[in-house]
């Protein structure tokens, strides 16, 4: 006899999002030699950031303050929206998961896209919710189906990334919000900008806060290049953001998370500059798929999802090739985009790795 | 019309398990010059937890581990047990959430006492439980009554801290391992030990994994001075561990913490100096407590707490006064408990200082 867990947790698979890329080199039991796999920013956080975090390390016996206060009021003043329409957590994974636990329980129906963001699809399977998935449309998500699949099965939980993970692909901002006003006012919807930073402006809606069914997240691990210290928000109405408060764990920050994420603000001009290195390192990964005789799909992320040209085993076979040639990549496994392998933009010598592995990797699979 | 939380959402209390000092240093306008309310550990760090922190400081554009790889081995090595037995966190706080939600759905019984760890109250809130809670007895915790209570409802679950948080107060080994030999099979006990490290060896019983109903929890806030890191772990059963990777934020730990905890661990000369140390702040609370005609609660945590000799309202003047002196204390909100104050040892400035104002705050109340 033993304790028995709730049925709901019992019976969920036991997988995981993501592998690390750590796990991959305990595995094959060396390091790898690019890192372009999890669109982290090897350009790495501001000098300023780092500074700030050496200044303060020695702080970290201290709680971090539970309301989040000057980072709140950073960000407000930042997107121009009250502190009250902001809620700060570890990492949009973290408030991904709190705004299932508050719209979804057993059974209820929440809509994505087959192949977007397996984190989200790990806390509705949490929760007990019934995914409902609709394909993507020429490698974008489909915003007619989304709308479609959330009328006809009620779901009051709607996800959409833009730009999009793991296509790179992206809506203008008219398209949005077309989208947004077309939804039921009782559905929620997600709208996942963790790739804001990197997109062309027109792609992101001016932030109405007046709406209450809209809670856009993003966050300081892509541009910003703090994976490593989990800070995202998300902004929304009043109601949705103090609901947050509700259930959120309050002494969950990270004092130096806190400081960094900061100082990061702070530092737009890095950022600009981060998103320029960025946007060149796009253009060379698409030089070095066409150098390949392979179609780069146009990207708004830190990412190029690339287009191998055959089906999914193929893919899954260049994939295996770098990997084995020490360059940690991903690749999108649902159907269709299954074609593809993704890349990270790197640091330059991480690029010419890549540019010097990748034909060995087609070449051993043709 | 707007989208509607889940009932059990929307119903929860807009309540904080704490407020936290900088917002009261906001209220008032002027910092504390004691802060001595968070059972945080002023002497800070170990030097070189701080040396690695700011060495990798300039990484943190990486994801952490999600494995958690070589956190978990050397905590392995440390406790002597498997890595399987062995889960980490970002912080007991996120382990009490996840294992109340393995345990608790809407009305599930789980029991703990009345005045104890508010977090995990609200954790068991969060999820619907049932409170069911029995008073402290001669200011510790009631192993006896919990049992009953425990067997009365059928509960899955029983929360026990030794050290008690917030009366400092604990169990010898042999009598928490009656209380587990007594608890039903079926009864998951989370034996909270955040505060094991400063607590009489005997305290502690040895770790039998076996038990496959025993979660304990320990931390890197407290003794090894890294709250504002979030780093807790739970040892248990195989099967109990297995249980958090189904829900856990897998991504959710920072890699900077990573490396603070491994470096913590490593540097046990620095633990046992810090843990002489705040067994000497707690001789020195309860000297100045003497020193006041007030007698101090033993403990065996790195706080210690003050019966005011009165009743709550008394005991609050007092806090009160401290605060508004500039001293961050806490104290206890249940009944008999609130009779006193809760001061968490910090450096010697500190304690001077509260040294200085105790008198006054007491004058003031007389």
């Amino acid at each position: 006899m033993e304790p028995l867990l709730i049925p709901l947790i019992d019976n969920l698979p036991s997988t995981v999002p993501f592998v690390g890329p750590e796990a991959l080199e305990r595995k094959r039991g060396r390091p790898f030699k690019a890192r372009l796999g999890a669109n982290e920013s090897g350009f790495g956080p501001a000098p300023s950031v780092i500074a700030a975090m050496r200044d303060q390390a020695g702080e970290a016996w201290k709680y971090a303050d539970p309301e989040n206060f000057e980072l709140k009021q950073a960000l407000s003043k930042h997107l121009g929206v009250k502190p009250a329409n902001v809620v700060v957590g570890e990492g949009v994974d973290t408030l991904l998961g709190l705004a299932v636990r508050q719209y979804v329980r057993e059974g209820t129906p929440v809509v994505t896209s087959l192949g977007a963001y397996p984190t989200f699809n790990f806390h509705v399977a949490g929760f007990g919710g019934r995914l409902v998935t609709v394909p993507y449309r020429e490698d974008r998500e489909d915003l007619q189906a989304l709308l479609a699949a959330v009328k006809r099965e009620g779901a009051p939980l709607v996800y959409l990334s833009n730009p999009d993970n793991p296509m790179g692909t992206w809506w203008d901002a008219a398209e949005i919000e077309h989208f947004i006003d077309a939804l039921p006012e009782t559905t929620m919807l997600i709208l996942d900008e963790a790739y804001g930073e990197t997109a062309p402006t027109d792609a992101l809606p001016p932030i109405h806060v007046g709406r209450s069914n809209v809670l856009r997240m993003r966050t300081f691990s892509k541009a910003y290049g703090l994976a490593g210290m989990r800070c995202g928000y998300a902004i929304g109405a009043d109601r949705p953001i103090l609901a947050f408060d509700k259930i959120r764990n309050h002494f969950g920050m990270n004092r130096l998370t806190q400081i960094a994420a900061l100082a990061a603000l702070a530092d737009q001009e890095y950022l600009r500059n981060a998103v320029g290195r960025i946007i060149a390192g796009r253009e060379r990964i698409a030089g070095i798929a066409a150098d390949n005789g392979l179609h780069a799909i146009p990207s708004a992320t830190n990412f190029v999802t690339i287009d191998c040209g055959r089906d999914g085993p193929y893919a899954l076979a260049v994939l295996n090739g770098l990997i084995e040639n020490d360059v940690f990549v991903r690749k999108p496994m649902a159907p269709v985009l299954d074609r593809c392998i993704r890349v990270s933009v790197g640091l330059r010598d991480e690029l010419d790795f890549f540019e010097q592995q990748l034909p060995q990797a087609l070449a051993r699979v043709k």
